[in-house]
């Protein structure tokens, strides 16, 4: 490929490095700028009415910096600031922002867009970025500069016109990472000192990552370097701004908090221009999984996408992290019998911490339910087969049962070609083990316990269209009906395993038998059998068992 | 939200760091995974003939190792491996991988379906990972390490039954973040020391992020840690194979990278369980942008999407890096008149190297054309209106011209809360100021030059129905035809503004003039004019600006 077009870009020399040895231990101011950088990303932007809707629905998430719009670039926006001031939509404790470019009648019509809000964060931005400079202002660093010092004091003296104490100052330097970074320092040093932060009146400064050129620990050096040689730093805000052009938004802001940023500014699932802002869901579940509040309630998944969908026309990836429908689902059977273990594990000792394999979040934590969790096609395994047949037919197969129907459904999925669905599961195992009539068929029994507890079993069987009767004695009913069958089958039949348990299925409640079985011949045999009196179910199970090893008999000779 | 029900990563307290220093300066040994971790997590696995194509392709695109499938697993994936080897479909400078666990019978199958392979990779795994050690296998520490080197051990006595000079080894301790790092080293050097690598029999330890519990950093502290601690280490090929659970797979694989990794496996776009793998289309586009070579040709996206999406029945989303069909779309205005200005310099100053605003990579690398750079709706601005002109049109709008422009198109596309095609801004072009003819439309004209250079104008137009004709005398045709308007008009015209270029539209070459005047009453109006001639078309151009302005006064009044 023609890689030689392309320059390497040119981290600094960062000394005394502080970012890598810290850790994120709370969330960061968030400010959504859904409204503004996401909307003007989309094919079709949000009309008032969905941009009301939104707002709204960001309020309820938790939102409390939120910007609307650039309200000098359109009608629409200009319109969408004045509704939510005149109609008294903004919460008390919720801070609107809006974008401004710095030339005086942009400025002038911002201010009046604002006019009478109770509090609004003017986000004040120019481009500092060396290609910027040279070619689309064609302006010397200096005048970039100036243009940015200029822009303040002209915004701070608006602001004294519609009353100082409603307005916050944000500035950005656009495209800062192509930017010499002590450029970018002195253009930020110079704007605070136009606008003067003071501990009542914070200035946010927001570095945003406008186009990504690096990786994201260059980014964060990038981040500490500047945090470290900002003026009047304690009254400084700093706030990151990610997009995604390199797949690597998430860690620039991640990395950046840590280098020393307070704030972050993002997308519900990086809705924005070209690959994408950064995804504040993404970035506050991670948070979610490290025991860190979020401060966002993003416990709603599935109304969340449905809310985005709508106002965006935008789709969610089945692969998007917390948020596609693939995102809990396992396929491959040695993560489906990890997750199956892990799921037990955590009922049975009652944990009241998360902690299974394969499964960074409870799916539950974000409004989703465990349907999801194993699907199961040709890669799946018994782990998997058996986590289904539990959670949607509460039957809890035996371990070597599992071991014994896992290959039947990985058979049948890989001839199919095709997922399975729980039904199509059941129905399998029903088919293989379950009250398995053929060739021999039990019609009814009577059972007699004598005084020392032995039990003489006869039963009514129909055998190749004829009916015969068997009968048996002996410790009890399962081992008077094996020795009856043995002597009609002319092999001994013994019981190598069984379990039990009843069936809440509709409303008579019946039980079912898994049994195991041992020729004579050297045959395991599995099965089922399933009746509302317990007895028959197990009888039924070693007539299933039987059947299996007469009708594989047949199949060889 | 729930937080309290998780754990914070427990992370490793890293000495003496060096990976933040380094930088990637050369692609790392790719091996594609799509065939099988990719695969088992699709709803529909593919089928054999899906597989052999996707493996060519693979080929094709340049990948020297591919990771084929666990051919223990499931008969599909036996008969592939099968069938690549029997039909001799491997080319001899690509080793194909298969995965398997490490008991007894799942090894000897391994082996089996790789008998006569010119050069396989045989990559061993099991997990070590503390919650897979105490809830899925119920194994001490010491009985996983026995595990892993045991299967080491007994893949060695395979390898020489089948030809030990066809295999190389893979070792993957899974889930390997969730263990205790000293332990990982222990089980690895373990394992190594059975495997005996040697200059000339490389192993590779295989770091898989099998779900992502970390930051990006806290995970190349592991790799680094792990790569200084490794034995053999020369001998030794360290891997990496990242997964997305936290978005962040592309920045633990490029720290991991920088922290001492040699090889990366991943998939086409990050196809996997879940949230997927790394991303291997994203992390090799990220080195072309740093003028690395990629060692993979990634340069027909289009092609890429078309087999991986028939194939594995996935779609890429439109703010997929480098390959959603949004990722090099600006709306924005202020963008849109960036990339407009960038794309001139690169072409005015004919530059061997890639640098437009907002456009991290050239679209024309990924065999994308320039069509979708710019696209009109409410949010964008002069800069892209024009750039559509231009690129769509062969339309040079003068600079202030496209300043007049502009609104009109915001507007339009603002009420009619749409994106606007290149056609329409065309029509709109077109409609609002090119051969206007109402309340005036030029008929003739005749144009005499006298010895001085002098030019009377004689023209007919039709005004309010009737035909009136006027004339001027000045210095050169526009000139006196303006003087014989202004009669007309009763106010003095001026030209603010002249330009004119060639138009290749159809096929017969036309020219178009762009001209502002300047009415005495202190308007300025543009108006354009397109016909065969030259001189038509620059008469055209005026009688369209001043009926601009006599229509303007009508609705005012």
């Amino acid at each position: 490929m023609n890689y030689q077009k392309y320059k390497p870009y040119k981290k600094i020399k960062k000394v005394n490095r502080k970012w890598p040895d810290n850790e994120i231990t709370k969330a960061p101011i968030w400010c959504s700028v859904d409204l503004r950088d996401g909307n003007q990303a989309l094919e079709t932007p949000m009309n008032l009415e969905q941009k009301i809707n939104f707002f709204n629905y960001l309020v309820k998430l938790g939102f409390k910096e939120i910007e609307v719009g650039f309200p000098a670039a359109s009608d629409t926006e200009y319109t969408f600031t004045r509704t939510l001031i005149d109609n008294h939509m903004i919460p008390k404790d919720v801070t609107i922002q809006v974008l401004t470019q710095l030339r005086t009648h942009i400025l002038d019509r911002t201010f009046a867009s604002l006019e009478g809000v109770h509090k609004a964060i003017v986000h004040l931005y120019n481009s500092v970025s060396t290609i910027q400079r040279d070619v689309v202002f064609r302006k010397s660093k200096e005048e970039i500069k100036a243009l940015a010092v200029d822009g303040a004091r002209q915004a701070k003296k608006l602001a004294k016109k519609y009353g100082e104490e409603r307005f916050i100052f944000e500035y950005s330097p656009e495209s800062f990472p192509g930017a010499e970074v002590d450029y970018v320092v002195e253009v930020c040093n110079a704007v605070l000192d136009e606008l003067k932060p003071a501990s009542e009146n914070k200035v946010i400064i927001n570095l945003p990552n406008t186009v990504e050129l690096c990786t994201a620990n260059v980014f964060a050096d990038l981040v500490e370097y500047i945090c470290e040689n900002l003026k009047y730093r304690e009254n400084v805000i700093v706030s990151l701004h990610s997009h995604n052009d390199r797949g690597t938004g998430i860690a620039a802001s991640e990395l950046g908090l840590m280098a020393g940023a307070d704030r972050i500014e993002g997308t519900l699932f990086g809705n924005g221009e070209r690959t994408g802002n950064m995804d504040i869901v993404n970035f506050a579940l991670n948070l979610l999984t490290q025991g860190v509040d979020p401060k966002l309630n993003f416990s709603d998944m599935d109304e969340m996408i449905k809310v985005y969908e709508e106002s965006t026309k935008m789709s969610i990836h089945p692969r998007h992290p917390y948020a596609g429908k693939l995102v809990f689902t396992a396929f491959s059977g040695s993560h489906q019998d990890a997750i199956n273990k892990g799921m037990a594990h955590m009922e049975k000792e009652n944990l009241d911490y998360w902690d299974v394999p394969y499964l960074p979040i409870d799916p539950k934590d974000v409004g989703r339910n465990y349907d999801a969790i194993i699907r199961i096609n040709s890669q799946s395994g018994k782990g998997g087969v058996s986590y289904i047949l539990k959670t949607h037919y509460d039957l809890h197969l035996p371990k070597a049962m599992q071991q014994d129907f896992g290959p039947i459904i990985t058979q049948i999925s890989d001839q199919a070609s095709k997922e399975l669905t729980p039904k199509e599961i059941y129905e399998a195992f029903i088919s293989e083990y379950v009250n398995i009539e053929s060739p021999l068929q039990l019609i009814n029994y009577v059972e007699q316990v004598d005084d020392n507890h032995q039990s003489t079993v006869r039963a009514n069987l129909i055998s190749e269209g004829e009916k015969v009767a068997i009968s048996g004695h002996g410790n009890g009913v399962i081992d008077a009906f094996c020795k009856g069958l043995s002597d009609l089958v002319e092999q001994k039949i013994d019981i190598a395993s069984y379990s039990e348990h009843a069936l809440e299925n509709g409303s008579t409640s019946k039980a079912i038998t898994y049994i195991q079985i041992h020729t004579e011949q050297g045959d395991y045999s599995y099965g089922s059998g399933i009746s509302p009196s317990v007895t028959r179910s197990s009888l039924q199970a070693i007539v299933s068992a039987t059947n299996r090893v007469l009708k594989k008999v047949v199949v060889m000779q």
